[in-house]
């Protein structure tokens, strides 16, 4: 479960994507937004700092995610992040990677890097090109926002919003070879939610020194068991990304598998990972709660993993939920038809504490007390199999009326 | 396509579950529905017809399927099918099984006909038992109800609907060995509507002389190709059934496969299907108009399906048809994540015969054209992936706000 993993780090209040050693960060308001709101934004390091990316798996793969491919894969380094929100450069033919190109290009000149130590990510509307006068004069003014403090930061995170409603950002503190080391990050993401990178995108910063294939490791294991444990509405998207850059600023010696510190690091990225991926979950498209399946005594971790992702994406028991309906029917529906191995008399269901169901029979519960639970604003739902020792976590989010308000005019 | 087959048989104006030679129906008020509509029903065949089934793929079998696989294992046939709305009898252990098995006793005694002649289904709120008194009483008044005229039907189907805004029936006509043949359908289903027979009730009767093994194979196929291609919100229900009765009142000669109206017999049986799956998308919870999605030039037939049924079941997608936004970045989207082979530079994407995306890449559309044509009652959405020659036709409907306030408070 991931409640239990060991923690040998403490979280920093109010630290940030620059608060890690040498990481500066900012955002502006270029145009690509109908509102004022920032839409261009980045992340700089002081230094060229070792890279790992994880991406969408669909099919359609936006142009900047081939741009930011290329940076990461000349020498495992990056040194900058660009980010515009407002249009995703997805399905824009040669046009749109000519222009992810140069938004690459552009900024790596204007704060004085190598092109390829730049990595490119975008957000928004797809199937519309760029407007590129807007995104050149943004780049230009962005070396002058770029801060080393909390504003800068902010800046950053509010330039890669959509329709979130909340900045997602954390940070945490662990000591490697008696040396204070950073990881924090930051993530955008609210519909489009689903396993396997939706429309998110993330971005770790930390002043550890680890390669860039260790780096690609951790930031992969911590992926699967946090990111792609979300899930909105089902959707995946074109342009997910998650980028992760390691200045090395800190001082320790390079994080490796034989590290006596590399556990503690794998789990101080895992939870920072955990944070924004839950964060992204409660601030889905209209969502009033955070809601949390977990699954237990399945064949296997994966067999749990795809049980625990099938209820948290039913539309069924995420409504039920908005409604504080203790309709735990649906939820034993929704485990029958994940197509895994299930014993149809052994399942319990329970609602926080509250037992609902029992060797697959009903209990009787107190429907007061449910219904209080189901009014909080995290809902923790247990399965448990009774079949052998597979377990996951998975994490969304009830389904509400203005879910369907935001996406049924989201591009007009 | 759908709309390519050969139609060798006419629509009968009004024609019911009674229209076939030799079959009742009725339905009453026993009290397991809150309000004061019909919750219990019959379809009664004057003499043993052969029988086919079709059930959920659910782990989770509601006790009705167990009781009605087992009718109609025993010798391939049925003369009577009882229907409750109100409680699924689904989850409810030992005690749902020997309810079910009483039922179908006591209603074979009423009707004067051997227990195992009788299927029995059940739909509605999971994981209570049967108010048994109420459905003893019900079963026992149910036989001077049962009529062979339109109101007969008309009583059955408003017995077996749920949160259903409307009844579903059809009957076609079609000849074999120069005589008439009557084919009819009546079905339920609203809500957890999925591939792989959701939360849907399907009754089939025809006077044609045909034998179980044959109307097995041809119900199978028919269910493939229309009610598992269609789905409201992703959901699979713990009780699904179709079952077909066919009593040979027709006078024909039996069809197999070798005789020359098989292919009529199969395309009439398969257009009963359809229209009764299309029906039961149309009036998915809360919807407000028929979505169909055309998949051409898949890899296989299977492939497009599999990418049919991700388009109509993507939230985003249903959301941005109910607010009648022309996003075909959602059904991209959808395309990309299906797991399917897909060339991602030669998709073509129409909204009716509005042409938005082709060869992957956009097309400036007349915007007030498509908001016109997304506000009519059926949205037709064509994907050809020009790759080879699959194809495959999927039916679903919008996602409304509606369908979030029937789904936030449906039990309690």
């Amino acid at each position: 479960m991931s409640h239990e993993y060991p923690r040998l780090f403490s979280v920093v209040e109010n630290g940030s994507v620059t608060t890690p050693a040498g990481f500066k960060a900012g955002g502006l308001h270029c145009g690509l937004k109908k509102t004022t709101r920032h839409d261009l934004g980045a992340i700089v390091s002081e230094v060229p700092a070792a890279a790992a990316g994880v991406y969408t798996t669909n099919v359609f793969q936006a142009a900047p995610l081939k741009v930011t491919r290329d940076s990461i894969g000349q020498d495992g380094r990056l040194q900058a992040v660009l980010v515009n929100s407002g249009n995703a450069n997805a399905c824009t033919g040669k046009q749109g990677e000519a222009d992810a190109y140069e938004m690459r290009s552009r900024f790596a000149e204007a704060i004085g890097v190598k092109a390829d130590d730049v990595a490119v990510a975008s957000t928004g509307v797809i199937g519309e090109n760029l407007k590129m006068d807007r995104v050149r004069s943004g780049i230009d003014g962005l070396p002058g926002r770029l801060l080393g403090s909390r504003e800068g930061s902010d800046d950053f995170c509010q330039a890669i919003l959509t329709t979130d409603l909340v900045q997602k950002m954390v940070c945490v503190k662990l000591v490697v070879d008696g040396r204070d080391v950073l990881i924090a990050g930051a993530a955008k993401g609210s519909g489009m939610i689903h396993p396997n990178m939706a429309t998110m995108l993330g971005f770790v910063t930390t002043d550890a020194l680890i390669g860039s294939e260790a780096l690609q490791q951790l930031l992969r294991e911590a992926t699967n068991l946090t990111f792609n444990m979300i899930t909105v509405d089902g959707d995946t998207s074109t342009n997910d990304m998650l980028v992760a850059m390691a200045n090395g600023l800190a001082g320790n010696r390079e994080l490796t598998p034989q590290h006596p510190d590399w556990a503690a690091f794998a789990s101080a990225l895992r939870y920072v990972c955990e944070v924004l991926a839950k964060a992204i979950a409660r601030d889905g498209e209209g969502a009033t709660k955070l809601v949390e399946v977990q699954v237990r005594g399945a064949e296997s971790d994966a067999s749990a993993a795809a049980i625990a992702k099938t209820v948290i994406g039913s539309s069924l028991v995420k409504s039920a939920i908005f409604g504080a309906d203790a309709n735990w029917g649906r939820i034993i529906a929704a485990v029958g038809r994940a197509g895994q191995p299930v014993n149809p008399e052994t399942v319990d269901i329970r609602l926080g504490t509250i037992l609902t169901l029992e060797q697959s029979r009903p209990i009787a519960f107190d429907e007061e007390e449910a219904l209080e639970y189901l009014k909080g604003e995290t809902v923790v739902i247990t399965v448990d199999l009774h079949m052998a020792g597979g377990e996951a976590v998975a994490w969304g989010c009830d389904l509400t009326y203005d879910y369907v308000r935001i996406n049924a005019a989201y591009r007009t």
